[in-house]
């Protein structure tokens, strides 16, 4: 045993006793005749005192610890002179009688500070020194406590965590796979699955209930920022439920998480929102409800007034500021800037500022009455500002939808530490993909339709709803899921509208078909993306810091240096070989 | 909601309730006027009754009801006229008043009962209907909740859980990795991890403490029977141990599971045995400890007497079957037969017979006198028989170890509802492969050697012996671990002793060796098989049944058909060929 105590964990009660303890020195503070120095641990920091005068072959050799050498002291337990209130164990200190040092180190490339001056990279290269940060350990550990939170309460609910294999089939469907040359019979592959859907829905098909798994999840995508080739997920499936057992049942879990893990004090039910409802309010289909700022529609109000923009648009809509009538042309200039670049793509912004009069930047083309119209449409007191787009309406209701969140960065209205769950339902069933002009399934081609709406599967695929359901936090899409057709002929139907042949539908999802031949019953589920819960229950929006060991968005580890090339008789076995 | 209880749920105390239940259709009897149905759901049994005269409309569709259609029911619940006291539903039955059913199902291809007609290939290709059987049920349950009893104890411990990642970088150590084409980076490859040794040691360094996971690992061995390419196990480090405090927290885990899991009842301290003791007293360095019959040698004994086979050998022992005197000529020659087998592949078996006189098969050359020396060593009883192995010391203890495992089978020994856990310490750290007359580590590349032992690794690296140790349960390794180097220094020496370059081991390590000079705290861990484990908790050997979606022997998943050819266009994106 290396320690009696761990650094986080003596107080002024232990005063006097004899202690032995662990730990990398975070810095030590060379005075005249006496040496402080903080040992720290994942537990918390305890402060180490030398004094030359009590020992002075102690305090020389206590001269040469540098930044995190790993030591092993004893010593005996005093009260601080000065206090430091910030930490619990700010009240004593260590007077040290025997010094060990059990590993010397090289200077870090950073500092091992919770404001670090090392780059994103050095950091990724050196992660195993990143990860000794406070930040990164309170990241992990609150990341420890959610998985323990989330088994516990479903087992306790009678669901059965059930592991699903790794190894699979590929299936050309949705993002690409990862897949894995097998040995053993060249030429053939496994796949790494990108969820366990058709497992989970298996055990369904065996009678297991209530599943679930915290599981790895794998997608070949185009990387972008914050996303990774592998995450995490927390899958769920149920039998015998409808919609609202379902929506039940995760309320619950996540209502207990944002009670135990964060203590944000949620008694009520969540809301729940039409998908529709939230295009048309809040031009997005995972609304932060954290503050309001709604879109609003004037489209038949200004229509064909004579201002040829509008005139041209299928929907001009906006949305109100408050208090923003203050803000300078600069400011305003800005947010037209932010609404034409690219990612957004809309031409421009109108703005009326409201107060005693209403000043807008079309003032020429409508009358002080006609823009007091716009004010009241819009809600809006004196003071605020409205700020408008004229589009198709899928453009204008995005880009409107993407300045409110941007103005929420901006005016602080996206508290970390306020948590505003919703329920977003009635999903459409498929959408249209313009280019190919095929049907795709909004959520995947296994999603049940509406039972009112499956008279509309063939005269009007697109307005077909779905029993789907999304779990939204803070503008985060955190889950989502629905229930499913255990109908095989059904299914077959919904493969026919996604442009799947028998065949190719046999070849991919032959076994589950057949599965549902012999007594499928009612089942539906859902999945949460368990990196970004953990990193919003701890008020970021960076998964990677909720992460031990992300790769960089080109999808690399730079600490292993991964991926990397073959040895030629790696190839060989495998049968492979590499084209130029 | 489907149903109002579980197919488990109602009891006596229920009789006069209306309830509705959901499930599947068991087997149904037709009798005149009256039909029962056993409704079948992952928490029991439940009799339905049907009766004519009642309603003769639900009689009417209740006689269509085939095996394994899915149904709800609405009745009331009677109590039984003829009891079943071997369910807890046994006492009542409901009497139906409404029947939907939800869905129908071809007659499965085996019976869905605990002993099925279902051949293993067969059930593999169907295991969506397998799983529904008591068995398998019980299996993945078991699972669930050793997986849970394991999380619970491990996090009250303070240790954290931390995902480590499944892409990592091939290293050509060990066995071989599963490989994982980069599209992103042609010609490059992640790895699938055999374990997440280096990540749980680098989180060591980063000061996480006391990490475990309950992870998957993935190796493309040749495949045995009862071996997974892709398995889970129960990953574990600590940092600031010595290897007691390494057994200490780990046995507690075991004998918790072992306390709760199944009711075993153990209170003692694990018996611990060097490994060189395992090898001498039970030829084997994973004892079954349930049982005696252990090896002892008699070489000083017998050698020299003018029996050729005994003086021509390196290790003459044996074992004592306790009563085996009366075995017949014809059991012993099978005896014969099974160390005669390739597998074990000795040159036979001398016995005596320990009664009246002492008879044994090589009575002309040893002396009545002689021989009674041979059941002095052996401590044997009248009745009792000596199995004699002379060979190499290695050849004939494994022979007999195997023997004596065989013979434990065949007389019942080896009682599966026995739980007889046992350490294995002090094993060597390096084994010599004779073909290449190259060093390698026993357990692993970064085990340290016991301090007292260092000064001999240049002198006499075999005679080494490591801080490692296995945990062994029943005859079957469960678990296996050590104290780690954490010296960077030592550390390459173990890289020279094992002939790896400076290149070689910075190429595959060099995130390793770096991250120790850094500050590398004192360290050791341990993993455990997690599939085996629970097999044996369920007093079972083949762990095929304790894995939802195993694959079979030759690597391939029956029911999903993989692995399996990829579309060309999928290869092109990774820049492959298959060479023919």
């Amino acid at each position: 045993m290396y320690r009696s105590h761990t650094c986080g964990e003596l107080r002024i009660e232990n005063a006097g006793n004899k202690v032995k303890l662990a730990g990398w020195i975070q810095r030590s503070r060379v005075l005249s005749g006496q040496i402080f120095a903080d040992l720290r641990d994942r537990y918390g920091i305890t402060q180490l005192s030398f004094i030359e005068e009590n020992d002075a072959a102690i305090f020389a050799q206590a001269k040469k610890l540098g930044r995190e050498f790993v030591v092993q002291i004893e010593g005996k337990v005093l009260e601080r002179q000065s206090k430091n209130t910030n930490i619990p164990t700010g009240e004593i200190e260590v007077e040290v009688e025997t010094l060990r040092i059990l590993n010397s180190s090289k200077t870090p490339p950073f500092t091992i500070e919770n404001d670090t001056d090392g780059g994103e990279e050095l950091r990724m290269t050196y992660r195993y020194l990143d990860l000794r940060r406070s930040p990164l350990q309170n990241a992990l550990k609150l990341r420890h406590k959610v998985a323990m939170e989330v088994r516990n309460y479903l087992a306790n609910l009678d669901f059965l965590e059930i592991e699903t294999p790794y190894l699979i089939k590929s299936t050309p469907e949705g993002a690409r796979d990862f897949v894995v040359p097998s040995r053993m019979h060249p030429g053939h592959f496994y796949a790494l699955p990108q969820s366990p859907q058709t497992f989970k829905q298996l055990l369904m098909v065996s009678g297991y209930d209530k599943y679930f798994q915290i599981v790895r999840c794998f997608r070949d995508e185009d990387l972008r920022a914050d996303r990774q080739p592998e995450f995490t997920q927390i899958d769920c499936e149920m039998a015998f439920v409808e919609q609202e057992d379902i929506l039940q049942t995760f309320e619950g879990l996540t209502k207990h998480l944002l009670n135990t893990v964060v203590d944000a004090k949620i008694e009520d039910t969540f809301p729940r929102m039409s998908y529709e409802e939230a295009m048309n309010r809040y031009g997005i289909d995972k609304p932060d409800i954290r503050f309001g700022m709604t879109l609003w529609e004037i489209t038949s109000l200004v229509k064909n007034k004579g201002f040829v923009v509008f005139d041209q648009a299928e929907y001009i809509g906006g949305i109100c500021v408050e208090n923003g009538a203050n803000m300078s042309r600069k400011e305003i200039d800005k947010l037209i800037d932010y609404v034409k670049r690219p990612q957004i793509g809309v031409k421009g912004l109108v703005w009326m500022k409201c107060d005693n009069e209403l000043k807008s930047s079309v003032d020429k083309f409508f009358t002080e009455e006609q823009r007091k119209e716009w004010k009241d449409a819009a809600n809006a007191k004196d003071g605020d500002l409205l700020l408008i787009i004229a589009d198709t309406q899928h453009r204008a209701r995005k880009a409107l939808g993407e300045l409110r969140l941007h103005l929420g960065n901006e005016l602080g209205l996206r508290n970390p530490n306020e948590f505003a769950p919703l329920w977003v339902l009635d999903f459409p069933l498929l959408e249209k993909d313009d280019e190919s002009n095929r049907w795709f399934a909004m959520h995947h081609p296994f999603t049940a339709p509406k039972p009112e709406d499956i008279h509309l599967l063939e005269s009007d695929p697109g307005a077909v709803r779905a029993n789907a359901y999304d779990l939204v936090l803070n503008g985060n899409e955190i889950g989502g899921g629905s229930i499913r057709i255990f109908d095989r002929e059904l299914q077959a139907t919904m493969f026919d509208l996604l442009g799947f042949t028998r065949e190719e539908a046999e070849a991919q999802f032959g076994f589950l078909m057949q599965a549902f031949e012999y007594g499928a019953p009612p089942h539906g589920g859902i999945a949460l993306g368990f990196d970004r819960l953990v990193a919003i229950l701890g008020g970021q929006e960076n998964i990677r810091n909720f992460i031990a060991f992300p790769k960089n968005n080109a999808g690399r580890d730079l600490m292993i240096d991964a991926p990397s090339i073959l040895h030629n008789d790696q190839l060989d076995e495998l049968s492979l070989n590499i084209k130029d």
